[in-house]
């Protein structure tokens, strides 16, 4: 039997609430002889792990380092080698797109054409209302093909989701993205037999929007990556019993969570807005992931002292998290990126779980190296979700 | 997806160098106190722990004893569990026997036969000479029946490497050895109805052979065991992008080098040449294969002071190593090997890695215990790989 099986087997709906504090990006590697998390001072996760228990997890292999998808798929217990998704899906879903079955996604970009190159990917980087302007005007004005529905939704800057409605698309598809500057605009090539029409009406909409836009002094061409078609995938709530809500200021996370069903709660851009909003709606559900970006920004940024900061910062969040007496609080990362680096990495997230049903270990600061010495050992991050629900007595027995 | 086609999809070629160092046994049991490890002064390998990340791993599962050929395999980023090789194949290409897809190796001993009964499995270890002679008569002379070419290549002493040559051979047959002396010669048996054919073949070449030396005073019969085909495995080149290299003494570890796509190096037999050849030819791969068999010859022989001499005598070659700047340097072993089991055993092995991007856990001296205590906890040895490849980035990122 596999794990999903299993979850949906033993999973049952109690009254006791989950937190998952994801902080982006938290692990680290040491600069000067000490990481990102071992140089901030943090008295209230520190105090946190004293009254924990604490290990280190790999999002998806030891040595595989992972996209935001697959390292968020994994945290909410899903298999991330099983279960691939798209940029564009998540993009999409981030966006506020309503995505169904039938639709196809990507992620796109105006771009600037001189002379049959792209000189530009990003169009000067357009002001936002120019975007919308743009978008609207080729909403109104694409010809529509054989029946099928094209939408642009326009997001910051230059950017934008493109959406084609019809049956039977497919996503396997090149993307229609030269990546480089002064290169010629490059059409969606078909990586499977059954793509082929799908590629046909991408690259038609891609000529006739470089038609519209002849006139534009910018934004003349449009760029498309990441296609994907709505997953199968199923529900935190078909698996686990949830009744799941997400706190995140970022599309892309808000779009991983209503993917899985999550109510994604609406929330500020200050991080005191996340606890804020957890407050105010923590009676209204049993599961709550709360996204902290700052962490991984600067640890892509390579920002050491910004990455430190970024977590001295939610340590003084730690005490209003604890005053609401979770069942279950487990603080960790998605995946680490040490400012050394500057991007995301294989190496393991420090992971600490706090529950009346969970006891302590001696871990006594929440570093990296001290989770290493924790009871949980080091695991595979979809292992999480089954060990929060557990101690959240919400896993029944397995046999009799 | 499984990790094969995980691997081909992220592996890059780079610039970066990897070196394993494998100490053949090293893993190994207390005897008054402490074990061969904990025994040796190893101001080396113990400097470079300090240096480095640590961890313990297992060849296959908890508690399975490896052979060399399963253990490598691990070690080298395959399932061990999924990929399994005859020892015949390991000993014949390891001896240079060229093997190809129609071909059927077995690893073979001239034995003494008396009154119906083998009363010496190894003739008497008649010299090599005699060996090569009794090797090219039977070449010469044996009848070939139904159009199948045998070959015998002779080995040191008794032993020599038969191979059946025809399509459709099997290699589901019982060792045709009576494992012990004092009881009559044992033909192949099929263990499966598709190689009844290739039993006959087998067992008629035993006759064959017998008839023809039955005027030889101690090599008067032959016993064969590890019947196996060609394996259909991947090459490190096509799964990870690697130009490896093996610098091996022993037939076994470069027949296994082979298999697996490495070049063999040529190198002499004392532990000095090993690094000799490293040296000379550290520009011209990516991934450097190191086997050092006397650890686990001294373990096999229950040899404890043997074992930690050996042991001590590595450890002055670790300066060596280091000064060639690896990207990545990781010493352990392919299996436990403890004196006072004098064999292969399923107790973990001792794991270092070396390199910029892994910073250093607690762990100050290399011992079984203290990596217990390392930031890579207890891990299957087939991470050994995507560990190793991720820090010499050679790895891409898994998703979006």
């Amino acid at each position: 039997m596999d794990w999903e099986t299993l979850a949906a087997e033993l999973s049952q709906t109690t009254d006791t609430r989950i937190v998952l504090l994801v902080m982006d990006g938290l692990g680290g590697l040491p600069v000067d002889g000490a990481t990102e998390l071992e140089t901030a001072r943090t008295p209230n996760l520190d105090a946190l792990a004293r009254d924990a228990v604490c290990g280190l997890t790999d999002p998806v292999l030891m040595g595989i380092t992972p996209g935001s998808g697959p390292a968020h798929l994994s945290l909410f217990g899903y298999d991330p080698l099983r279960h691939r998704l798209g940029r564009g899906i998540l993009e999409a879903l981030g966006s506020g797109v309503e995505v169904g079955r039938d639709d196809l996604v990507a992620r796109g970009n105006f771009a600037t054409l001189r002379d049959g190159r792209i000189v530009d990917r990003r169009a000067g980087r357009i002001p936002t209302e120019e975007n919308v302007r743009i978008c609207k005007f080729l909403n109104d004005n694409l010809p529509k093909r054989d029946g099928i529905a094209v939408s642009l939704f326009p997001g910051r800057e230059h950017r934008f989701v493109a959406r084609f409605t019809a049956p039977d698309l497919s996503d396997a598809l090149s993307d229609a993205d030269p990546q480089k500057e002064g290169r010629p605009p490059q059409p969606a090539a078909a990586l499977a037999p059954e793509a082929r029409d799908t590629a046909e009406v991408v690259n038609r909409f891609l000529d006739d929007a470089a038609r519209l836009l002849e006139k534009e002094p910018k934004a003349n061409a449009a760029l498309l990556r990441g296609f994907s078609r709505f997953p199968s995938i199923p529900s935190m709530t078909d698996l686990f019993r949830l009744r799941p809500a997400a706190i995140a200021g970022y599309p892309m996370y808000k779009g991983l969570a209503r993917l899985l069903g999550m109510t994604v709660l609406e929330t500020g851009e200050k991080t005191s807005d996340l606890f804020d909003t957890l407050e105010a709606r923590f009676q209204e559900h049993d599961f709550f992931y709360i996204h902290y970006k700052k962490t991984d920004s600067a640890g892509e940024d390579g920002n050491f002292a910004a990455k430190t900061a970024a977590i001295e910062e939610m340590d003084a969040f730690i005490p209003r998290l604890r005053a609401l007496k979770p069942d279950v609080l487990v603080v960790t990362s998605d995946h680490s990126t040490p400012s050394l680096l500057k991007g995301h990495s294989w190496h393991p997230n420090p992971f600490l779980l706090h529950a009346a049903t969970a006891g302590k270990d001696d871990v006594d600061i929440f570093t990296e190296r001290a989770c290493a010495g924790g009871i949980l050992g080091r695991f595979l991050s979809m292992r999480a979700m089954p060990l929060m629900l557990a101690h959240a007595l919400k896993l029944t027995k397995y046999g009799a």
